[in-house]
């Protein structure tokens, strides 16, 4: 997120999904060869980061997302719906759940399974954690589902990478949160010139 | 800061300044023998923030704060004045340059002499400056004043002191600068269990 708070920029549109400025909350990681592999882009380099990016891949059986951060829209899903913004060969290589409203079946892409989920978030990190089998299961966003899950208390290890940006405005991470009194311990954190990454216990 | 970039909570009162859960933010800094030396409080600790609350006291030669962080109110001072929320001896030992819009005259309380100023924050700053004779000026604050100086590019260095809270609401300290466009460089990050301390340079 930028240092004000922010995952993503003002006035996000189609062509700009990430907001004004958002892009830069990115190029930390886009230019990692640790993100470029498993996302099929060749070279890309290793720094500081590299280990925190490899530590939030490993050990991962599942992944929870949100619709919007799927493919977005709303609505219905329609006969020929959308597959999403990740291609033929999405980076996750694992089960990935899918909160929407509206229900939809199964798709397979590549080595990635998307199913779609609309009992509500306990429901959907059930089944992820039964589907990672004893591995952990990562929240991918967007925002709005970190919130819903942090509120929920179930949440146990948050990572923020804070861009020394400032945004201004978009969409903010840690909001909507004032009755949910949650509490936190810091892990640890890596700092680099481009991003500073902290980590999170969530205590119960 | 609260994580959530806060620096007072919600609904702050005369009986409660720092808002709801503001009070939070400051815990680790009180129990500092660093702190409460200059303070005039006695005991407290030495942990990993000491470093950090002492290099932020030393080279300093001046103050610069807004009215609100002197003692609070509006409008016209009148004859008989508040002197603020400081006490006889003010833990600063150094010319305090107070922003207001309404003028004042100088006030020695202990071995610090606070100065009124209505010429705008450059003229404050440029006198501060002076006073301070090569040494740096320190922004106390509050917010307001933090993000005048800091949309005029007048701040060289940034100091966030980060608690793993979330208050939901209040004032946040890195607010109303969408068209200041800030680029920050980290400096270093020193990280506790009770806060992370993050630095920054303003870059110009």
């Amino acid at each position: 997120m930028s240092l004000d708070g922010f995952v993503a920029g003002p006035n996000p549109s189609e062509d700009d999904a990430l907001g004004k400025g958002g892009m830069q909350l990115h190029e930390w990681i886009i230019k990692l060869a640790a993100w470029r592999k498993p996302h099929g882009e060749e070279g890309g380099e290793a720094n500081e980061s590299t280990a925190v990016v490899e530590e939030s891949q490993e050990n991962v059986g599942a992944v929870v997302m949100g619709r919007g951060m799927f493919g977005g829209g709303s609505g219905p899903w329609g006969d020929d719906p959308w597959n999403g913004w990740w291609g033929d060969e999405p980076p996750f290589h694992m089960p990935v759940f899918v909160l929407t409203h509206h229900p939809r079946e199964p798709l397979v892409l590549g080595e990635t399974t998307f199913t779609f989920h609309t009992d509500g978030i306990e429901s959907a990190l059930g089944q992820a954690t039964e589907a990672a089998a004893g591995k952990d299961v990562a929240l991918g966003g967007g925002a709005d589902v970190a919130q819903q899950y942090l509120a929920a208390g179930l949440i146990d290890e948050m990572q923020l990478n804070v861009v020394p940006v400032l945004l201004g405005g978009g969409t903010r991470l840690l909001d909507n949160l004032a009755e949910a009194e949650v509490r936190l311990e810091p892990i640890r954190v890596v700092e680099t010139p481009d991003v500073t990454h902290l980590k999170y216990r969530v205590v119960r």
